[in-house]
């Protein structure tokens, strides 16, 4: 059984931000020879999501929407107690999930043909942590 | 270590559907000899989802009721600026996601007794498909 | 390959109850001898969540009074037509999920600083059953 773990660091600009980063899972994948197996791309935080959906940037907008519509900023929550400000990016991150399975077939990313991967920032402007594990064979 | 791929290829007949498809995985698990492993089924779709719940017909009816109250139908979405017009579907898909992991244990799915893996279709009447995939020994 | 299955077998005492299992899968990690690799943690039923978040008083309550606003009790759920009264944690599983997926990197859990990993319980007091499904070499 082969294993690669990558951790991408890199600094996010805004609070709430969207980037695809399936050319960075793609990098590793060739990186770590496997040809069969499972990558799993996984955010380090709990005020963060990786998910996987349309390079588009209407549906991005509404993603953003949506998640302002069912987690809203501004409320206030218990967690701000601690002085932090963040509660509504707790909740965005459950929304929409901290991790993604990708099969790997043949060597390549095993997604449908509008099927990007997307790192989604809700409490940004620090440096940020992803961590890319790939096993197979 | 063993792996094994099978795209399940299939139509949809209505725009939204529940689909058990427990029965075509425990199917691929035993043509792929793995005893003990994992099984990712993803669909490979950014309107579609997989999910795991129970094979009762209410439930359906309420999950379903529910995706339509937290994501509707019927809004302006901004990515209907591009010709589209299933922005819902994307949300929902987003809800439920698009995959789930169920670990094989002696050859069987270690799911509990009342868990069903479903397919939820939300913008069907179109060729669909899963991707199952198989690691393990 | 190695692999190592582990169901928790335990009973909550609330019929909501949020309950930190890190402890738990690190145990279970230490006695499956796997260096790199995968965990899955997934709760066996379909009224219980796993999840990554912070251990945290506050959000922990902020979480529950969210699940409770997006999928609340007392509404009259087609599921209870059968007799059952848990429809609200039927769809609080689905929106929180009933699985995670964490790396195994040099014999730990390659979580980030703040990420604990939580079973949520909806329909409690009753025996419960997670199992845990540690793959690698």
């Amino acid at each position: 059984m082969l294993s690669h773990t990558y951790y991408h660091v890199f600094n996010t600009k805004k609070k709430r931000e969207y980037i695809n980063i399936t050319g960075v899972v793609e990098k590793q994948l060739a990186e770590s020879s496997v040809r069969e197996g499972l990558v799993l791309i996984s955010a380090m935080h709990i005020t963060a999501s990786i998910y996987v959906n349309d390079a588009e940037r209407g549906i991005i907008e509404d993603i953003d929407e949506w998640l302002e519509r069912l987690a809203p900023e501004g409320i206030d929550y218990k967690h701000h107690r601690t002085g932090e400000v963040n509660g509504d990016a707790h909740l965005k991150n459950l929304l929409l999930h901290h991790q993604v399975l990708v099969p790997v077939t043949g060597g390549c990313l095993d997604l449908g043909p509008w099927q990007q991967i997307y790192y989604a920032e809700f409490d940004g402007r620090r440096p940020k942590k992803i961590v890319i594990k790939i096993i197979g064979e």
